[in-house]
């Protein structure tokens, strides 16, 4: 049903060994292979199992292209987020979405309490088929970015934040009460669940027009 | 920015009267006009002053079309629901993506306690360029149909249920921890976002054809 | 200790009889007296033995302003909110900061999703010496007038929205985690209280200046 | 009144000297005797003073079979989970249920992601006496496995999943909340309990018998 | 795969008309049929289409029994509670434990403030191959029986209490976390799916016998 | 006021050394001083500065008695818990008791499940003027408690447990909720508490006989 | 057991004729009865049937004393609470410690934002052998107050408040948490509890002299 | 917009150098530097960079002041709290407040529970424009100083306490529902942003005099 996407590990709790294992099982089958939630001892033991793989650090993306497969040109998508400390997700996002054929623009460091940052982005948004964006604390970037765009706004809650943020609980819940009606949520920290989406929505799209 | 989207009244909390002078204000402007959360009442006191307004009793939705507007052919998009509960909310997503110009088909009483009836409509999913699923009470049918199909996911989980289900935080939680990747969430009871959201894929894949 | 300040009756709960008889006991002290959260039928029973209070509707207060005092001319404060439906709690910190002796500039219709409406109300919100955000559903507008003012932002949750809003725990939580560090949080609905603050921020500033 | 059911101690949060000491007390009164919550470290402590001792790793169950006793041939019951991170809590069912006279069949790998994979097995589902379901995430196996047996359904929601799962609480919501009438549940990652209650109503079927 | 199970409407949200509606054309094909939680308005709909219907009203539950079905004589199971408040709850279980074909004994006001009470009914315990044990407040009714018998024990947390109660919420956390192993719980005031999984546990017993 | 009861340090937090110079300079006033949540380590500090003091491992606790000061003797009262996991909660209960003066009777290994050890511990019981019951999981005990004593029963909720125990919370509502209207509650592990408030009813009461 | 302790009956969710029948029924055997949470209509349908019952209206309770029992006289007790709304509570606490045969001495309006008026109680407070008090919103009274007295302080959270008080857990936790060691806490509203403590506290204390 | 203010860096979850790095940049730029939330290697690292960098451990703020500006003479403030653990918060609210050019006046070992404490400090409490109060556990604080002084009070509830606290939950709510109606809240720990609005109150103030 979904030739093309590649396989997916979730690394999380998973010895670098069954990584490395399940990663190079799933290579030799020639298709394309993803680990997420892969830390540098997980990268470790893939990369001396599965020679082509490549590691995004940030990302914490482990990733095998597939093999003389043509690739789709989906998008553009866009993934925003306010700052440093929403990176690691972002990049998770913006990552996946790549090897699943999307072409991505970050737009990183534009916070809501200096709106100049996002307004001056404004095109960059405009071309975007979907916009995917990164929030901790209050959450409320995507408001901002699903009343400047004509697009679907894919919104991921981040752990990020102390006290009352109740480890992404007020962003999570900001996000669901979103004013813009362009805005869905996916769980908290799940940049890869969005980009999974994002491909869904645009690989869609492409079959329907 | 959004050429050709109705203006959309949220009815709840406003006096019929206020209702149908915002109704009759905005239809006056020419574009199509719509009111969710809309009663028995506000229904009378709209009609009164706007001739060819529509009322979706079930859906508790007022909506009138744009005159002369080229209607937009989009989707097909399938509106799923497991029970007569969760009809309400179910209609509200159908009948405000038809007034956003997409074509829908509805499959309803399909439990996931029951495999066989979803099952049974698998062709019809196949079809459908995104999926936006309503479910109470343990909120499990958007994983199962996630699982089913090729395209986008938009969970809308109801405040059916009572006890643990606690006003549909436990369909929330379950949606939000989806184990198909290819699902995303609104708010509870929110059918009006959902189908917000499915048009703005298809408006989004359209224009990237 | 706190001269000047009117006295101030919770009429919540109280029934109307109580609600009168206490404020004409205030009154025939010759000070300021208020009563908030106070319905029609208290209004009823206050006016009948209070001849120089009024009411405000809206912001269901009753006040009565002190005779012979030369007013204290405070402020400007800004009071700001996103929609009709917040506009009885921003009525009440706008009516009750008045009663307090501060000037007050209205913004009201300015949600985040159409940053143009609160970017076009710049120039008043410069001048505020304190701006009342009141805003349901996520509560991202205190971060968003947190940016563009110097001056201490009071956020009110409100408890506007349905599902996830939890009656008015989202915004809550939103505005505790704000990302503009001049925002301060009130109790959920308590356009009161945010008045108060700002009032004694100002008499605190005019005593030090 | 429980003749024939083993001793079982709870090793979480005692030494292993502590868990060693109380196994052996145990074992000398001739009986079958299990740990549950034990490590490496608790095992090495036990087979160094209880010869016949057995360790189960992944279920983290020390056990020891009772001497000359009869063994009960109850059930069979099936212990069903989705992925290697319910492994654990399903293993723990599994061994458990075992010691305590009932046959089990394994059935892994099965999530409501992927529908085949549960129907495949529905021979080896309709053959069991009770099943247990292992589910952590949106915990929505318990009801699928429900909906396809006549049997009762005891449902173990597990820690597994990160964000919005809260450590089990949306899979247990899930679980408490399910559609399938045949549904009960335990405590998170309490497959102890679960192979338990499944023993108590064999036992008690095969006197009622 | 259910041959012999009544067919059950959940009354709840459903007008008279509809429940008496749905139960005929049930009841027309020649089965049993039961509605939970139907008033006396349901009751009076029903039985103006549906003559041999039997209401219980304590129970809320509207019944009718299959005609020339040979009665299952499964059980006895004890089901019990401790007061007045939580009687709807436990006579919804035995009236629906009935229907299925189970025999059910009564006992009630037995809480575990007053042991004696609770241990003047050992015998009838020690008779029962299941027990349902519904309670509200603290819930700790189904730990002491837990500890008297050696057969199951469903629990029933009531939504019956107050302030700290939280509708259910404590007697739903204290039953899930009993130190009586043979515990395990339903959601909240759902007497009907304790019935079920008792009638659920015997039927699969008497089949493995 | 507080004539004779002792100084108490709360060591959680506080460094060794901290812990030390405060005891010593509290010793050198001559009064009974006392500090809980004291581990190895700020034992050790303490001995080497203050020759007197007495460490109690189990319950945490370092003590030093007044010197030429007449005992107080109070009570007797009760401290009873179910296992031992419980043991260093009722431990830190018993040591603060006697400390206090009071005169403490334990009563361990009692729980719920297993009524004939509670039970056998009646005439015990009888004897206690207060009564303090540590649980964790459900915290049942303090109302089976509270119906055998014609005494006040204080309540400690303790965070043993898994799961759904969250932390004590379940224990905690369960208390707060008991049916046995003689049982008040402090805090999660809150032993200390536990004991000062049944020394202040005891010397309350010798003071008004 | 409980020798002179009169029969209490909770009229919450019974009906007035069911109050009535059993206060009458418990009223034949000669001994004191109560009925707390009875409503006017509850106390209409008692006083047809008891002739010698009283009914207390604010405190919603309905009594009989006891016909020629020697009246103990414990105590005093102090009944504390800041504000009319806490006043329902407050004098439920006070007019059942009357029942029970303890003095009671009320203070009201003391509320810790004007600590001249609790602090000019001091006098009331030291004379009482223990002390209830009654608190909404924060729930601070009781700390403050158990800083003042050398006796056992039993606090009451009351439901009153709005918004983040949610319906008594903000006062609920805060009393939990108090600074004052001499502090226990009873369920949300529950006057009853503790005038019930406060009795049982003060006859076990006088047995103990 | 924000002229003067100084530039602050949120240390936690960056490493050292990164932390390093930023502040020299910042510090480049010839105005004030801020890093909280900073450890002593993250001093470490900035101090071999930036010469004239000061450290206030306990306040884990690392700052620069700006060269040749001509200080601000604002305030003075009071920043008050309880006891040692709630220390921290303070120091980062105290020496914050400093860098912003706030005058400070520090009142700390002030509990609820020994009122003349406080009463002690009335005089230095009057003085101040605006007052800080830092408290965990109850969070009772500051509405007791908030019925003392006549100026604005931001309440800093903090993660100290055990149990039932929630990891400054507690104290959340508790200050949340303050009845003294000139209390504000931030967030949980929030020391920093307690300072930044009490000093843009008094700039604004400053201004508008
Ligand atoms: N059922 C609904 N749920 C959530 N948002 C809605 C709903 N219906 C309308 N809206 C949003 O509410 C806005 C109108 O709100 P109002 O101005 O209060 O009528 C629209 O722009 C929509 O984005
Ligand atoms: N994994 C488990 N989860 C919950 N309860 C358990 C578990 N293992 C053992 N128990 C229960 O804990 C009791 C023993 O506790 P203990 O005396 O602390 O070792 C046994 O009687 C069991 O009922
Ligand atoms: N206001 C109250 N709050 C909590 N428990 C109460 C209250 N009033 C009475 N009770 C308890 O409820 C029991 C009677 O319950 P019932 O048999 O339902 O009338 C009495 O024995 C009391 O322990
Ligand atoms: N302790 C703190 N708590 C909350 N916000 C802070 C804190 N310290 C700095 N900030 C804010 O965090 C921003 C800098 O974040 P960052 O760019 O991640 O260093 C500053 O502009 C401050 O508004
Ligand atoms: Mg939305
Ligand atoms: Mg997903
Ligand atoms: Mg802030
Ligand atoms: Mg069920
Ligand atoms: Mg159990
Ligand atoms: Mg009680
Ligand atoms: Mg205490
Ligand atoms: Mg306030």
């Amino acid at each position: 049903l979904r030739l093309g996407l590649p396989e997916v590990i979730y690394a999380e709790g998973k010895t670098p060994e069954q990584v490395a294992e399940i990663f190079r099982r799933m290579a030799d089958r020639g298709g394309a292979v993803l680990a997420t939630r892969a830390g540098a001892e997980a990268w470790n033991a893939v990369k001396a199992q599965v020679q082509d793989a490549e590691y995004h650090a940030l990302a914490r993306v482990i990733g095998l292209r597939e093999r003389h497969a043509a690739t789709l040109h989906l998008g553009p998508i866009a993934v925003v987020c306010a700052g440093t400390s929403d990176l690691p997700v972002a990049e998770e996002a913006a990552v996946v979405a790549e090897y699943l054929g999307v072409k991505v623009s970050r737009i990183v460091d534009v916070g809501v309490a200096g709106l100049h940052r996002i307004l001056s982005q404004r095109e960059a948004l405009a071309e975007a088929r979907a916009v995917i964006v990164c929030a901790g604390m209050e959450g409320a970037l995507p408001s901002v970015v699903g009343g400047l765009v004509a697009a679907p706004v894919i919104a991921v809650p981040t752990s990020v934040g102390y006290g009352a943020a109740f480890g992404g609980l007020a962003a999570l819940l900001g996000m669901l009460n979103s004013c813009s009606p362009n805005v869905t949520v996916v769980n908290i920290d799940n940049g890869f669940g969005a980009a999974y989406v994002a491909a869904m929505m645009l690989r869609a799209g492409a079959k329907s027009a």
